[in-house]
């Protein structure tokens, strides 16, 4: 835990013990989060994950007013991971983190890539943020790029975006840090450089 | 179900059999997420609503891939219901569907009540939606009315709204309808009353 002046408590690498599912990724879910809670406190933005959906089944009450959940299955996000208001903007993306040297494209669902595209149809700020964990690097993709890649009939673009490919295409900022300030990226990309 | 022309399924009155908390309001969460799918199906308006949020304590693998969680409970939310965009604008608001003839305060969390007013500081559309189901009426309440009357000192405005206080300052609408389009009152509230 890190202690902020005003009283912030970020969490670092805050991973849960019991749920697989809560460990991929997480690391780099955290410093998004840690990051989001920085700008809420800087009153720069206000950006949240969604909560993971999930089904619930069965539902017993050990105490009263006391719901504990004893069934229950994961559902596919219907949108992204996060959303909210930066610069009066909406804002709209997914997050992924990678192990490898490339972006499978089986790593993000069809209708979460429509999704994004009908933010951006909509007047909003929609994009990928892609990390690389191996080289503690992030790339971001506007939906703009990445939508026609993604449907492209040309199979070599079909399946994946290499790291060289985003090296040579977008915008990047180091992972390896507290502070991820992805918003940076977000203002060259959308709001013309300006300082935040 | 309603079979609407462009093969898209509105639930209604969907409920949930083995959850008591989500009974809670279901009809009336239902009938906006339906009116949220009409937006987007004609493209005026994206917006969803967040999902509850679980925390998962144990999940089993009864088989491969399939992960079945076997002991959770419910959190509270961070923010609100629901978030999205509509004209280009961030939206963010909290429904609620109240039985009696006032709307108690402690039916939101005053960090939601914050968190709006953050959406609102940062130049979002925030608002809540308030409807009392045995008049079938929705009343709308800009947060920057809500925010004083909800931190007032003043006792009389200290624990809930009244129906009557409600019909006398808010814009309201039937919610005993199919579609319920409640953004007729965000247009009349926040775009001047210019159509969709």
């Amino acid at each position: 835990m890190i202690k902020y002046p005003n009283n912030m408590t970020i969490e670092k690498n805050k991973v849960s013990k019991n749920t697989k599912k809560s460990k991929l990724g997480q690391s780099f879910e955290n410093i998004i989060n840690n990051s989001n809670k920085i700008y809420l406190a800087k009153k720069v933005a206000c950006i949240y994950k969604k909560p993971t959906p999930i089904q619930v089944v069965k539902v017993s009450y050990p105490s009263r007013n006391h719901a504990k959940i004893t069934e229950a299955f994961y559902k596919i996000p219907s949108t992204t991971d996060y959303n909210g208001i930066y610069k009066t903007k909406y804002i709209d993306f997914e997050a992924k983190s990678i192990k490898g040297t490339s972006f499978p494209f089986q790593n993000i669902y069809e209708h979460q890539v429509k999704h994004l595209k009908t933010i951006h149809d909509l007047g909003g700020v929609a994009f990928i943020i892609i990390e690389f964990s191996a080289i503690n690097k992030a790339f971001i993709i506007d939906i703009n790029d990445f939508y026609p890649l993604y449907f492209s009939k040309d199979i070599k673009h079909r399946k994946s975006l290499s790291l060289d490919f985003l090296e040579k295409n977008c915008l990047s900022i180091s992972s390896n840090v507290l502070f991820f300030d992805y918003l940076t990226l977000v203002n060259k990309m959308y709001f013309g450089n300006k300082n935040q």
